[in-house]
């Protein structure tokens, strides 16, 4: 796939930066007549003849008419984003102004970019492979430490590297087994059948853990949702004050977080996880487990990750406790217990409270009390012992479906050498293994899947 | 006012683009630590010695950390907008990418900018006038081709130049007068009071036209509501989408325009007219005189730029229209009477209406035969036979106020030659002239109008 269209005779212009008002707003132009089409507009100076990586400042006319006075930076092919040559211009971050800007551009030749038309070409070009483009967009959207570092990384090739590293020692083997069969009449063996089985074992534990990764990254991508559910003495605003009050900045600080009046959002190392009050049960206190019925809570608690099931430790019997949690178990398998308001609690009830084998976590809200237990304990259900900066994660659903199959392609030349199967066949589940491989970094594509990859991107990019 | 300021010291960071998530967002640097401080992120090369106007792509770094692979623009002092030596950082166009690249460069020394401060060095080092200041938030906020028209020349200083001007000879007249003080004891004249009142003739002349711009200029600026009143069968509707119909393309591709539910916008030759529905009206056509008095009508038409009064030619008599306009007129004297469905009248009668002397414009809004007319005259209200791209217009309110001034200390000296005052005084009047104009480009000028000012432009400019 990778080579050139025909339909890259087109030079392509788009907005680069959000739409809106702005200080200012840059338009991005690639293609080979990126220079031609500049020089129409920008009459001060021949920019085809500047330097590579220069900036130049001057006025951007259609014919005599100004259209703003702009500062253009010049990246020239093969040394650019997309490989080709690309024009960045920098105007008043007037969307009228920009569209001036990109009309006359079209007026002289270049065509409106599709959304991830940018990164596509870069991709075709050479310039990354379609994990890192991926890397891009969601680098684009992330919104944590933890997703900008899961972005990054795949970005800058962290996730290639292991895919290339796995793809290159089944092909030695590959090439080994296709050996034997131009000496099939001889019935030798080239391939080590033996370390074949290692490897594959090797190969299999880090597909494996990618896989098992997954569900981190796509917590990470997309975050937790958390349901809490409680009466309403248990002190669940006081919780969500404790918890809010160290991160609201953190969370102010992101622009486009929406909040949700039922939502509040917290970051816990990295991880956001959205608090949905449900509001149902707080409302009748005295028959909780019936209004479990209600349709509203059910679904939120259904629904949700996990389940903070917060109680006043003083005014708990514990057999209420047990079937509550019992009756909540029935329709989420993550429930967290949590007594609160330790601080008013005598020691004894404290006490015969936590000799009971059961997992809760004691806090007291009001106090900060316990409350950092209680993150950990959120923290540890989704990432585990993770180190969230040290590993390669999954984010990618794509990735997720290819790396299935490729682990299943694994377990059949597994099985196969076991039940010593022919070279043929051996030759044809290695193949079919690197092609799900392949697919991946986008080694092998095809034009469908990349519009519908690209198509995800914002315009611009 | 202009020099250096001690806060100067300090080196400014803010996010120039707008808000939200793009493919790019570009974070501006400007001050004497801009380097020192980019040297601290972005340690693959030292930028500081580096040529001015060059492009560099590295990775931005935090210690250990990367936070995202960056393009850096290097502008040296004093050939930047600011002034100072300015590095500007494209990196991904994610929110919290941005924000960690603010929180980074701000560890590292940097201080986020006030709304408008990269403007305001720019002022302060001379780059540009206060008009032309102005014009940049002028620029940046506007959204048709008159008000870009407008800003761009005061941008560029036309609104200055001609300020300038007029400045120069009236300081060649103070400095003979000066003189003549020193000579007081001879009494001679070396200042021709002849000559003196023709210059004064021809200053005032042009303040008169510039303040009579100023109308055009806040419609430029701020466009011009419009209130339709009419019967319901008058075809309100139909004229307000053969107005529309032509115009949507246009309207639409201005992004942030406001489409309130009863509220049209439709651009007449780069001017910005908002159609005002005035429902009350339309609701009860038997008793339209009485209706007038349903507070929001009567508010629209108050507060309305032109009343545009609407009727089929078929169905009215002249008598109601008459005293339609009249009660109108008592409360907005910028009526248009418009008749419609002349495609369904018979000659006879458009012949008698026509016959009239009254200002009435014919129409068919259905066969859209003389909206052309109605624009024109929609146009002409507002904008006269001004030619917009070609005269210098005062779109702001800070610079009609202080020309109000200008004006009136140019009748106290004309006065006070006529009637042959001290030269004493004389030079007093043109000392308060000169003042004014010196506020308006802000040669005179204090801090406290100089951060209002600049408080109103969008952070990062």
């Amino acid at each position: 796939m990778q080579g050139k269209f025909s339909e890259w005779d087109d030079t392509i212009v788009a907005i680069a930066t959000p739409p809106g008002i702005g200080a200012i707003g840059v338009i991005r132009l690639s293609g080979n007549k990126s220079f031609e089409i500049i020089n129409n507009v920008f009459p001060s100076k021949d920019l085809s003849i500047q330097p590579a990586n220069t900036l130049h400042v001057g006025y951007l006319k259609d014919g005599d008419t100004i259209i703003d006075e702009v500062v253009i930076s010049i990246f020239k092919a093969p040394s650019s984003y997309t490989g080709e040559d690309v024009i960045e211009i920098g105007c008043h971050g007037s969307p009228y102004v920009q569209q001036q800007v990109i009309n006359a551009l079209i007026h002289y030749g270049a065509r409106l970019a599709k959304a991830g038309e940018f990164t596509q070409r870069a991709f075709l070009n050479g310039k990354l492979d379609l994990t890192q483009a991926e890397g891009v967009a969601d680098l684009i959207a992330s919104n944590t430490m933890a997703s900008q570092n899961a972005a990054l990384k795949n970005m800058r090739g962290g996730f290639s590297s292991i895919l290339k590293e796995m793809r290159e020692r089944l092909i030695q083997f590959s090439a080994l087994i296709e050996l034997e069969l131009d000496f099939s009449e001889e019935d030798v063996e080239f391939a080590d059948r033996e370390k074949f089985l290692e490897l594959l074992d090797e190969v299999s534990g880090t597909v494996k853990k990618l896989l098992q990764s997954f569900q981190l990254g796509n917590v990470i991508k997309n975050g937790v949702s958390v349901a809490i559910v409680g009466s309403p003495n248990a002190g669940k605003s006081t919780l969500l004050n404790t918890l809010l009050n160290e991160n609201r900045a953190i969370v102010s600080e992101i622009a486009g977080t929406t909040r949700d009046t039922i939502e509040e959002i917290i970051n816990i190392k990295g991880i956001l996880f959205r608090l949905i009050d449900t509001a149902g049960i707080r409302e009748h206190s005295q028959d909780i487990i019936e209004n479990m019925g209600v349709l509203k809570s059910r679904e939120k608690i259904q629904l949700a990750d996990i389940v903070l099931y917060l109680f006043d430790i003083n005014e708990s019997n514990e057999d209420e406790i047990i079937s509550f949690i019992r009756e909540i178990k029935k329709q989420n398998n993550n429930v967290i217990a949590v007594a609160n308001k330790i601080d008013c609690s005598d020691e004894k009830l404290l006490r015969h409270f936590k000799e009971q084998p059961r997992d809760v976590i004691f806090i007291s809200a009001k106090m900060n009390t316990g409350v950092e237990l209680l993150k950990e304990k959120l923290f540890n259900i989704v990432a585990g012992d993770s180190k969230l900066s040290e590993n390669v994660v999954l984010t990618n659903a794509r990735h997720y479906a290819a790396l299935n199959e490729v682990q299943s392609s694994l377990n059949d030349i597994k099985n196969g050498i076991e039940n010593k199967i022919s070279g043929d066949l051996l030759s044809s589940d290695i193949r079919r293994c690197l092609h799900y491989i392949g697919e991946i970094t986008g080694e092998i594509s095809n034009e469908d899947m990349l519009d519908y990859i690209f198509s995800k991107f914002c315009i611009g990019k």
